[in-house]
């Protein structure tokens, strides 16, 4: 018998626990699952019988050493900073561990530590990352297996909603944290495009977009993403000419999304004075000269845009030119965005979000140019059961099932790019409906 | 005898070491001119039997025990992150000290036990700050004392060239630190306009100008500085409806610096991959997507200006377009701009630098709306005896002056707000030529 410990029972676990606990006769698993909230684990496990409730403090060292003592893996899914408490323990009383966050430089530093214990520490195993790294590096290692050459790699990938709850004019709902929404892209983006390399500053990210398509689900447009680079060596691909990986909105989104950049609202580096004597009207003042016209007229040509264009549309929808009152205090203007965000963009309890990802690889083989297209699609059931979480807390199930069967020889800090991992993972994950549709064409 | 200590012979110290010499001998003072470099302390003093070169390192503990204890007093030239060292010593041995730089957190910390000891710290005794502060708070004071209410309250500054030397097609040439020139602005600016706080931030700075007039020296636009709300405080205006300082440019400057801001150019964040095999043109391609057009007309169309405007003759003037090699390694975009601004923004050896001041106050008494503009211009001699260095350092001499001759009462940490500082220090400037312009009109 495994004992299986999941720490932390969060919004992304629920698909984890889900999963690990219909597997848990066969493989005869106890499955333990600790939270700070007792009630929330035991509304997840339910009456399962090989489902253990705890309440559970990673601050109680005491607690710590013995539960982790006395699993044989442990999943932290606690907030991404706190891994390496976790991790440290795992190394201490050589357990094997799974993450679904980035490596942490911290983390990395246990590799070889690791490696000597005969210990695997598996991170970056939800969705993005995660499952981007899966889907793209099988075409990769395809590609080159075959002899090809790659030219250019884009990877998109978008939490949105399903087009039959897309009924607001911003196209988009929250599925995941609002404030990494609020400040995506902050700082500089970097890419490659031609061998050149690029520099997109936050105030042109918004207008630098490139648009696609997903056979079924239409238009798409996508800003680029912080680092792209550092995919060059994550994926062994060190001369690529062109490499951009990038976030999903449908077409119009950026474009008003950008006039907020512009204005400053989501600046989230200092407190406005007296915020909460503020309504969003004179919240949008701010941000704006004095000036004799109209607070709208103002705007639009503070930001070059027409007063009666669909970006004024979209902005005005959120109830940025209402008189209502902020009621926050001390509060910067990214918080305040945030709060008029996450009553209007909400999912509604029957609501459905989508996660939508693809692949498009340029490559030469044999002198023919190629390029193969790679989408995925996946609609979730209910606010509660989302896309964002099932696609999040399954390919971390599955990698739990596989270390639980001894079916992993890695040792050391991984993350899902050999094929002894995404291989499996992919291939369950398409039975569970979790599909990416390739196509390709002569280029 | 007093023994005047300046730690520190750099470029704003020429005017101090100059002032406080001529004035030697009359007030029966040694001046001990300490600096690393023996040659530079040599250079400055000549040889006037009063000065007493000195090779003084900073970190040489015995060294600073020795020449701090032996001064009467001690004026502070070095970096202004060092001015602490300096301080925290003269409290140690009951030392008179000052400085032209902002009063920093941990030199306020000293103010108390400044208090006790009977010891005054002078701060902020340059142009900027300090001949900003003395010549604002004088009319201030004015205005309150026949009962005047101020309602706006607007300040600009800039280090520029003289007319007569001001030959190309940005109207400016360095005078200063060209790094803070590069990277000024960044962040969010912070002012007060008809009683709403305003935020602009970096990628709208220079697109929100003011325009203003200096009889005899024509046109200038002034973009905010970074944080004007903090002098309601510091010159107790608190509830003032309207409150902006701001940085003096010749108009046509911000329309195009704006440019460089909105490609990046000035980011001073990351380091440029392979930055040394980079030409110009490939530096500015760095920041702009690919496309079949020019490079010219596709910046053009990405910045939303005309391909045949003056914009892109001033930034082809400063030959970013060109073929040549940067020649940095590891470099930030602003580093490798500062480097080719260094080139065609230098002074000539008899060009002339031009220091500028104005404050706008409008006021109301006995229900009549009045403003008042105060309006200071001073051109250098030469590129080495410039406007900016005579601006910051003369004051700073006459209040060392006003200091060894006991003349002045403040102890502990302090700027020069009071009429105790201000009203010897600008009358004696006024003599030297260093004059403000002062008009009233009914409003």
């Amino acid at each position: 018998m495994k004992n299986i410990l999941i720490i932390g029972a969060g919004l992304s676990a629920t698909s984890l626990i889900q999963y690990l606990l219909k597997h848990s006769e066969k493989h005869n698993w106890k499955v333990t699952v600790g939270d700070m909230s007792l009630d929330l684990v035991k509304k997840k496990i339910g009456d399962h019988p090989n489902g253990i409730p705890l309440r559970f403090n990673l601050k109680d060292l005491e607690q710590r050493n013995e539960e982790i003592s006395a699993a044989d893996i442990v999943v932290s899914m606690v907030p991404a900073s706190m891994h390496i408490i976790v991790a440290r323990e795992c190394l201490k009383y050589g357990k094997h561990m799974l993450t679904p966050s980035y490596v942490s430089p911290e983390m990395m530093e246990l590799d070889e530590e690791a490696k000597e214990k005969g210990l695997c520490f598996l991170n970056e195993l939800g969705v993005d990352p995660g499952l981007d790294h899966m889907s793209a590096m099988k075409i990769i290692h395809e590609i080159k297996d075959k002899g090809g050459v790659i030219r250019s790699f884009k990877s998109f990938c978008g939490g949105l909603v399903a087009p039959d709850c897309d009924n607001n004019p911003w196209n988009y709902k929250f599925s995941w944290n609002p404030r990494n929404v609020v400040v995506a892209g902050q700082g500089v983006a970097r890419f490659k495009e031609n061998n050149h390399f690029k520099y997109i500053p936050y105030n042109k990210l918004f207008s630098t977009l490139t648009k696609t398509e997903i056979e079924g689900y239409g238009k798409f447009e996508v800003y680029p993403n912080r680092d792209s680079l550092q995919y060059c060596e994550l994926y062994n691909l060190k001369d690529i000419p062109t490499i951009m990986r990038g976030t999903m909105r449908r077409p119009g989104y950026s474009e008003a999304w950008n006039v907020l950049v512009q204005l400053g609202c989501t600046d989230d580096s200092y407190e406005m004075k007296n915020s909460h004597l503020l309504t969003y009207r004179n919240y949008l003042l701010s941000f704006l000269p004095e000036s004799d016209k109209s607070l709208e007229k103002c705007l639009a040509e503070f930001v070059h845009i027409d007063a009666e264009s669909v970006i004024m549309e979209k902005l005005k929808w959120l109830g940025l030119f209402s008189n209502d009152l902020v009621g926050m205090k001390n509060a910067s203007p990214a918080m305040i965005l945030q709060k008029i965000l996450e009553q209007k963009w909400a999912l509604e309890p029957n609501d459905r979000d989508l996660l939508v990802m693809q692949h498009i690889f340029d490559y030469e083989i044999t002198g023919q140019k190629k390029r193969i297209t790679s989408s995925m699609t996946y609609e979730g059931k209910d606010r509660e059961h989302t896309a964002m979480s099932y696609t999040v807390g399954t390919p971390l199930a599955i990698a739990t099932k596989l270390l639980a069967k001894d079916l992993i020889q890695l040792k050391g800090v991984h993350i899902p790019t050999s094929p002894e991992l995404y291989k499996p993972i992919l291939t369950e994950l398409e039975a569970l409906g979790v599909r990416f549709i390739e196509e390709e064409i002569d280029f």
